[in-house]
């Protein structure tokens, strides 16, 4: 039996529970949990806001422990070695995008919140592929949140082929915008952070940025025109697009990794006329995961993070949704 | 002085006019016009429908003559020379897109027809950079669309890597589209023809198309799903545009060259799940035209046109206004 934390409706408070995990896989790897990350999918998730929550519901998908158990056929992970886990647990492994590496796309992916149960739990299970070896640099405690926020920021620094000469610009100093600023720093790139919270600017700079815009100050905005070479949204709001796209210099890009309200409605003629492009992506492939690991173990990029006991998972899930957490928050589990 | 064809107000007649071009720049070439294609912008600057056309307005920007004379500097093209000319006539060659190859993205880029007289004349000038030799392989009677019409459907091509292997949708047979065909398809990609007039059917496979849909019945665009890896379209309409980004593969993309009425609006969601890119680009630069003319030569990629003379150019205006040629009208010149 495996001793978790669940919640047994929408919007439930999360409570002890147990459930028989079976036995393990051949290809699979069990994990003592040490720390996990909140994101605000696991909010999400519990509100079953994607209609796809199945109750009771475990959240947890940003782990860091220790494998317990390893299947029959995990050759290259050995118990007792360090590792993380993250938002996909498994994919097919046979269609052309696991073939290809692109296994964060394949149709077949599976959620390790969705479906199945989460890391708010002493042990959690996964598939040997998406299970990733910590590297020895990176601070254990606080890598949890790289599993998700942490490569959902990094993976389009990849797929996109962002230049360490590159002008970018990060929308919302936030869970995933502050580990953009770290990434994007390191990376050796220029960045503008726009945040709608003037306060944050030392520490935006501190984090990596270059040059702070208040975004609710349209003549700092004006100033920036056809400036940036990449602009990062990591906000859940409806801003006016159109003003990101005219601060970006031709063939330039406008990325979402957060989902915004309403449909997204630019003008077409700026597009055209400069060759830019509007886009979104998803997580990263493990080979994407392994990369940003290591990367971020050699520059020292680390999320910053609140801790709370698993035993107050409740207060840290109010926290997150008080939008309070700076920026992402950690719960440790007893055997951490 | 030059014998053109000008209109002198919104919407006016194209009568004879003649101007005085002054001496000729070091750096510039006079050509003979021989040949000069229609395009649908011509219609829209004599409307003054971007708000900036001068008058008398002289159309006619997919040219192709002989060189009449050369300015003291010009070494690379001789008198005599068959060559073309589209959309630029000058760029000013010194900023960062000028130099790194770009030239189609200088802010000082100058229009054939924007600010100063263009090809429906007996001659025209440009800066050396613009003017391309046309290879020995290639048509000049028909050629003259491809400096306009299909380096717009060539230019995204190349712009964004695309693959003999690739599955390529175009939206929209006509000017553009039927170009379009016929570069993918001598690209070596599989090509699904999207068009309202199923009577196009059959001169879509003609051109180059390997699958046909009339993209007024849901049900053939819904069996289309997760299928293609890049979707053109050249159409001036304003479509479902969720519907096919639903037809594109993972990091797929919905690439415009043709300008819609009213902004664009799409689910986000899409786009940040399956890697998704939205994008538009202008004309090509002159390495890309050298490429495109050398290609469509090598391939026998040649515009479908109707030839008119230039004293019917008014006649001509009223058929391309009316949505009858089929697909690109060229007026002759005398000399032709």
């Amino acid at each position: 039996m495996i001793r978790a934390y669940a919640a047994h409706e929408p919007g439930g408070k999360l409570e002890p529970f147990e459930y028989d995990p079976g036995s393990l896989g051949d290809e699979d790897v069990e994990i003592q949990v040490e720390y996990c990350g909140i994101c605000h999918s696991d909010l999400s998730m519990l509100n079953n806001e994607w209609g796809m929550t199945r109750y009771p519901f475990v959240p947890g998908h940003e782990v860091v422990g220790t494998i317990n158990a390893v299947g029959e056929r995990v050759k290259h992970l050995q118990v007792g070695q360090r590792v993380g886990l993250g938002w996909y647990s498994r994919s097919c492994m046979t269609c052309e995008w696991c073939l290809s590496g692109n296994q964060n796309l394949c149709p077949q992916a599976e959620g390790t919140i969705v479906g199945r149960y989460g890391g708010f739990a002493e042990k959690v299970r996964a598939h040997q592929g998406w299970v990733l070896p910590l590297p020895e640099k990176l601070n254990p405690l606080t890598a949890g949140p790289l599993f998700c926020g942490g490569i959902t920021v990094f993976n389009p620094i990849v797929q996109f082929d962002v230049k360490p000469t590159d002008r970018v610009g990060v929308i919302g100093i936030g869970g995933l915008g502050h580990m953009a600023l770290g990434f994007l720093a390191a990376w050796g790139c220029e960045i503008t952070a726009f945040s709608t919270s003037p306060d944050k600017e030392i520490e935006a700079k501190n984090l990596g940025a270059n040059h702070f815009v208040n975004s609710r100050d349209p003549q700092a905005l004006k100033a920036l025109a056809n400036s940036l070479d990449l602009i990062l949204s990591t906000v859940n709001a409806d801003l006016d697009w159109d003003t990101y796209i005219s601060l970006l210099r031709p063939k330039g890009r406008l990325h979402f990794v957060g989902v915004i309200p309403n449909p997204l409605s630019v003008q077409l003629f700026p597009l055209i006329g400069g060759q830019k492009s509007v886009s979104g992506s998803p997580l990263g492939s493990p080979v994407t995961l392994a990369q940003m690991l290591n990367f971020a173990g050699r520059h020292h990029v680390e999320p910053v993070v609140e801790f709370y006991p698993i035993e107050q998972v409740n207060e840290a899930m109010e926290r997150l949704k008080a939008n309070k957490a700076r920026y992402r928050i950690v719960l440790t589990f007893k055997n951490s």
